[in-house]
């Protein structure tokens, strides 16, 4: 239900305020992968919520645990406080409630990141193929339904869009909207948890890793185009999985990091 | 004040239950620098009161933002709730207050760390001249008081001890407890907030870093002795810096991950 002037992101993540500090929301099942909403849409409508009651305008920490699976289609409410605010952050908490089950709760701080200062250090992105040699993202390679194709336009690196082809735990490459919205800072969390679980580059697919917690910090705006994306699990154990990622703008710079924990789910 | 039997860290992390889902406490001075206690000291009863409520023994996932620094010396009041518990995860939000101002505030998912099974990918401990080759932190270094030396005996690289002197933004080094108590999963978030800020390695004394946000994932119940440590900041731009850090044990199995976001204070 996206107008012309309207992108998918904001016209699905839109919040309505219902009283002090809760607001309405519809669930789009547009972004979902199998039947369940990607996690980082359900956050998005969250960290609008947020962003309303905030004194800065940027997401700069945002860390979400995932209680129970959201539902795409289905009305939610949010809610949002702002816990506080002094000169440099705004920090707030917030959830996602649908038929009266909280399915994800958040605490995240806010700054203004439109005032920069650089320093040598920061993270270089990954070499990747232009986008036309990457692979676009299908539901077949993973065996599910990924309605989140309609939303977002993923291309990933040649020796890394099959499953077990990497080698290695690692996936990475190429990312936008599928209307080219432009990304800003509030778009940045959703993106970090856009990509396959990396996971399946060393071990196939091994089954649905749900997301624990999230966690992801935004460095710096992105300037226009396409955002480049990098992925490896650094850690598993007792069946859970640490990934950390890394986005990048068209220029190169870092403008945010991601780490999750996430439950690796075994086959009966 | 603590006894024989009983860790400098389990005296003076103690909560007494004061009506439910709070808890009392006494923030100890001996983990200072400089005025304010360590961070992950002040985390620490909040876990503890987690703990209490949870369903499952191990941190698994803590992130905390530090809102106000904490007052060493002086009485606290602990809040703790469970806010979702399952077969795998229970998942808590906790808070420290004191003289009336909300201190920290942190959410936390805990689970089972008994059960391993363990896969090939993870992270190499980093190479490290034995314990006495390295350096014990001192307050000269730094240029204040730390009377977190009563309590943890952090020994540093000895090619990173001053500041400036890696030439890079890292620290590694040894760390345990004064009273060599055997380290347990609720210790490491703690310890994984112990260690100088990695910038000093690169920019030298640049003034205080007061942490903004920390999420630690403990991976492993570390066996007895030294844990090692490395920490690298990844980016700085707006004076906000990200340092990912890790904890080994002494057999070299990885026990804790640490992410944070601080807030790099110029002089005026």
């Amino acid at each position: 239900m996206s107008s012309r002037n309207q992108s998918f992101f904001a016209a699905e993540t839109a919040v309505t305020p219902t009283g002090p500090g809760t607001w309405s929301t519809q669930v789009s099942d547009a972004w979902n992968i199998g039947t369940n909403p990607n996690g980082g849409y359900l956050l998005a409508s969250v960290l609008r919520a947020m962003a309303e009651i905030s004194d800065h305008p940027d997401p700069l920490s945002v860390t979400t645990h995932f209680l129970r699976p959201g539902g795409g289609g289905e009305p939610g409410e949010v809610a949002a406080e702002l816990i506080r605010t002094g000169r440099t952050l705004s920090t707030l908490s917030g959830s996602l409630t649908q038929g009266g089950k909280t399915r994800i709760t958040s605490m995240a701080a806010f700054t203004d990141l439109g005032e920069v200062n650089e320093s040598p250090i920061t993270l270089e992105p990954p070499d990747l193929p232009p986008v036309e040699q990457c692979v676009a993202r299908s539901g077949d390679q993973q065996g599910v339904d990924l309605p989140l194709r309609s939303r977002i336009d993923l291309r990933i690196h040649p020796d890394q869009a099959l499953a077990g082809q990497a080698g290695d735990a690692v996936v990475s490459g190429w990312i936008r909207f599928t209307d080219d919205h432009p990304i800003d800072t509030m778009n940045l969390p959703l993106l970090a948890d856009a990509f396959p679980p990396s996971l399946f580059g060393a071990l196939g697919y091994i089954g649905w890793v749900p997301t624990i917690e999230l966690t992801v910090h935004v460095r710096r705006r992105p300037a226009p185009g396409w955002i480049r994306g990098s992925f490896r699990s650094s850690d598993l154990t007792g069946n859970k999985m640490i990934e950390d990622g890394a986005l990048w703008d068209e220029t190169g710079a870092l403008v945010a990091q991601s780490r999750q924990v996430g439950l690796l789910l075994t086959q009966e």
